[in-house]
């Protein structure tokens, strides 16, 4: 058999585009909130996209998972409640559950039919939804957020696109002052935030202006570098705290069976953090 | 005036490829050995490309050139001659004139086009080339390390991509066994020899080989990755020498003004290289 011409392209910006070949078309449905594809690739495995944009590949989708959540798993003192803010596909939520300590894991998405999606598609994502500390609810975080009288350790924002080249969707009303003020409320002195913070290449601009939106509400504000090679090769996530500082050295153990996560490799993410490295468009230079 | 609807494609692999909005062909030309196009574009500024692939760009070519020289120049006694191998596009060469103690900086291209190319389109790449210890040879650099009497502190091998999709061009004759026993021969006892060695993401089958090939000759061969936006975003370079470890600690102060290179990006950048992070294809999964 050849392999089929057909391809699918996702815009990192209106000037470059990414595209993988596809074996099979497996989902393509418009949900209340957005656009849900899912394909079959040969050079990724399955993919999940939301209103054009790459969510997860089964290649890759562990050194997002791994890196949003061990990292601070391992550095707050006893994370017991914890909030995931999106993150419907199930991979955080599978690694969070990976600490016996964990007394309560809610995740919050606004579209159950991702949830769904995944667990028909990515049974692998969602293995750690049958958990009994597990809590899925389906809604606006954003009103959650602002409602919720329950504290939590740390809170995960494992959101879409807020930015970028097509529809922005529902994470628009996950990067609003309220939101990261209602955010803050919510999390223990000693809490931790760690949030997608977008393209370090390609969404320099929107990363800078929303590190320093964190800055004016938490003393302890890192953005570190991971590799992704469906995230444009190279995606930042940031960690913002009122105590914790994200270079502390990390003494808990990482749970076992981790494929991209070590301490030292989160060392390695925090430098390429620390510097702006692309920011120069073309007619900067 | 609206964007072009010019597209440069570029095949990561036949299964996967990255796109440019051009706004301009400035040059297309077959040499005597491989396909040379310039483009200017909006999101990236002119870029280079031997055979359909990338070689620079003008935003983020800094990143590959200061990775490639800075860190064997400054963990090195003292390298006063050296060879690059390829590089006819003048990068390499304008981070080694940075250091006043090199005496002699032999650049040997196969492709004279190359390299007047550059100096027409990308002047701020060959600046070097004015710096009398520089000395450039348009020749086939496996005679030449076949023949030469002379011997070389540092051999960076700045080459074109001996493997991939599409035609792999000249760099094919720099990868045989009698090529890397002929660099090993002229390299001084304690000489270092730092290669592109190729996508850790999508070449991961070829960089194993060739490391490991490389360690049947060096007591000391590590891998470090660097960022690179218009590689894919991620891209290796290896290290092999008699006597260099390359995590020792740098001591000698790096050139001013550098964009990327910092003793701890490197230290960063090896963390990363010890782990096959995606070497699985979903056949594999």
């Amino acid at each position: 058999m050849t392999d089929s011409e057909l391809w699918y392209t996702e815009y990192y910006t209106e000037h470059v585009r990414f595209s993988y070949r596809v074996s099979k078309l497996l989902l393509r449905k418009q949900t209340k909130f957005q656009l849900l594809e899912i394909l079959e690739t040969p050079e990724f495995g399955r993919l999940m996209l939301l209103d054009g944009k790459v969510m997860l590949t089964q290649r890759d989708e562990h050194v997002y998972h791994e890196m949003l959540i061990h990292p601070a798993m391992l550095a707050h003192p006893l994370p017991k409640r914890i909030l995931v803010v999106g993150g419907g596909d199930g991979g955080s939520i599978r690694e969070i559950v990976k600490y016996p300590f964990v007394e309560c894991a809610l995740l919050v998405d606004i579209d159950g039919e991702v949830i769904e999606a995944s667990k028909e598609f990515f049974p692998e994502l969602t293995s750690g939804f049958a958990d009994p500390r597990v809590e899925l609810k389906v809604g606006d975080a954003a009103e959650f957020v602002k409602d919720t009288d329950e504290r939590f350790d740390i809170c995960f924002i494992d959101c879409t696109d807020p930015v970028g080249p097509g529809p922005v969707g529902p994470a628009q009303a996950l990067i609003t002052d309220e939101f990261l003020d209602n955010v803050k409320a919510i999390l223990a002195d000693d809490g931790i935030m760690v949030v997608q913070s977008e393209s370090p290449v390609y969404e320099i601009d929107y990363l800078k202006t929303y590190t320093s939106r964190l800055k004016e509400r938490y003393p302890h504000v890192a953005t570190y570098v991971i590799m992704v090679p469906s995230y444009a090769g190279l995606w930042s996530l940031t960690w913002a705290s009122k105590t914790i500082d994200p270079s502390i050295e990390i003494t808990r153990k990482p749970p076992k069976g981790l494929k991209y996560f070590t301490p030292e490799l989160f060392g390695a993410a925090l430098q390429m953090g620390k510097l702006d490295l692309w920011g120069a468009r073309p007619h900067q230079l």
